[in-house]
């Protein structure tokens, strides 16, 4: 983890902490560059790979992969190929556009575009960028986790968004302190024994639990996918490297209603100026609803991890 | 100052800084409560009172002052008066009706209103606390500044706002170090020798160039008010008390047009996912767009100091 924060280090923003009520942060990872955690891993994913194949890198997204996959392979001067479906807006395509990606727009959902960019990608050997399960884009999206707990001093509890559980099996690890990340691999879990860990809240919206169903099969498996945060928490099942991790102990998993969801998405704006997706509004929505609900005294941090939204929805979406 | 960061300790944000490349920061005022930096003086003023009259609080204002003192006022359990004139909007009248202050709207303009709140104030015996031309107000304004030091470890340079100069002075006074405060009256500008100190840019538009022209005058003169910003920063002249502080040494007055707080704005959203209102843009405006030109290796900030915006208007306006 402390690996990836040194090789991303200058080239993804250090998202400041906002402490609303003693004790209550947001991390206001909303703020990173394309507006999404999403350039961590990116970054994380390609810098790792040592020298590059001609074909560059290559990715399969609707949204905020895609745009942070685009915006690392810029800053690196790296040819990117993305791969979105048809159904994806024209603003993201034409955002796609505007960070000197190849775009190749394929198939009805993404499923398809994912499928198309593996073929494509055998063809050309370019490097796959998953946008969750990879080793490598974990370790990325983790550092939030080690920035967390070094800006509020520690907290006591986590709460996170979980799409295809990148985000949060990195977070897992990142704020799991030095015993954890002096283990190595992605996935161990290891704790050092009197280390402090906070508790993990994962949080899915009702309408995609990919975490939920899986805990409850005790191993991945397909959800439906629908609801108000389906753009950007959208997978269809949880990636294996994030089950391995969430599904360790410490790691609480929590559903949220969209009604919640659309409620703290505007409680951030009304009340914290904060323009969040709803996908980045997940998190808040489990505390402002009660669905998790901290102990006195206990320190919390809340992820708002995403802010590609429609300005104009902000006040009324 | 440092008596008003003590005394307004726990009731305002210490809002986060954001360094979006090496050596330049944004100070996230626009994520104070009620989206504006205005609590802080709004709470010094009131608390500096003493036992307050029992005709509570008065203030005049069509936006974000307002705001703050039924906010602050709220908070200490004290009655407030808004006088607002006519033209503000019922989204703001709104507003402040939510957080329990008693309004009366008379008058075409704020000039109008802040007369008959003076009035008002003169027979129930109520505190007026000034959108700017206080010493409190300027104090607690001010410890924003002092918090932007500690923050980032000393800047060279502050880009502020500049409306009715209240804010920009608290700031050339909060970020002068020591040596400043310890000469205890605000105004004084006594620097000890060898404390570093950054400069001030006090940025206005050029349709409201309250500061330049009194620096141009010798004096506070009334000017013209119009453009874009004049919802936030458009008093008539430069506060008295502002003007002393304003018009010292290691203050540089800069104008922008309204053209470019438009595009700072829109930049503001598109890059960094902040949303603000165009006084609160005015500031990133003149860095942007070069009317204040940083040497290589200067350490800079800027404020972005409000956001009390229609998010419908972030991308188009």
């Amino acid at each position: 983890m402390r690996a990836a924060a040194r090789r991303i280090d200058g080239l993804v923003l250090r998202t400041p902490v906002l402490e609303i009520s003693p004790g209550l942060w947001f991390k206001l990872e909303l703020l990173q560059h394309t507006g999404s955690f999403k350039v961590r891993g990116a970054f994380n994913r390609i810098l790792s790979a040592g020298e590059l194949p001609p074909g560059g890198v290559i990715a399969a997204s609707g949204g905020n992969h895609g745009l942070a996959v685009a915006y690392a392979a810029r800053e690196l001067g790296v040819r990117a190929e993305i791969f979105v479906p048809e159904v994806t807006s024209p603003v993201k395509v034409a955002g796609l556009g505007a960070l000197g990606a190849h775009i190749t727009q394929t198939g009805a959902v993404y499923s398809d575009a994912a499928e198309a960019a593996a073929k494509r990608a055998a063809e050309t050997g370019a490097l796959m960028v998953h946008a969750y399960d990879q080793p490598e884009v974990v370790a990325g999206q983790g550092t939030t986790g080690l920035e967390l707990m070094e800006q509020t001093g520690g907290v006591d509890t986590v709460l996170v968004a979980v799409g295809g559980g990148g985000f949060a099996a990195g977070i897992t690890l990142g704020v799991a302190g030095p015993g954890v990340v002096a283990s190595g691999a992605v996935g161990s879990g290891t704790v050092t024994p009197g280390a402090s860990r906070p508790r993990i809240v994962a949080v899915e919206p009702e309408r995609i639990p990919t975490l939920n169903a899986a805990l409850r099969a005790g191993r991945p498996v397909p959800v439906e996918v629908g609801g108000v945060a389906a753009d950007s928490l959208g997978a269809t099942q949880i990636g294996a490297t994030a089950f391995e991790i969430l599904s360790g102990p410490g790691v609480e998993s929590v559903l949220v209603a969209d009604e919640a969801i659309v409620t703290a998405r505007r409680t951030l704006w009304a009340r914290h100026r904060l323009a969040a997706e709803p996908g980045g509004a997940a998190a808040y929505a489990a505390l402002l609803s009660g669905a998790y609900t901290p102990a006195p005294g206990e320190r919390v941090a809340v992820v708002v991890c995403g802010s590609n939204t429609d300005p104009a929805t902000l006040a009324t979406g």
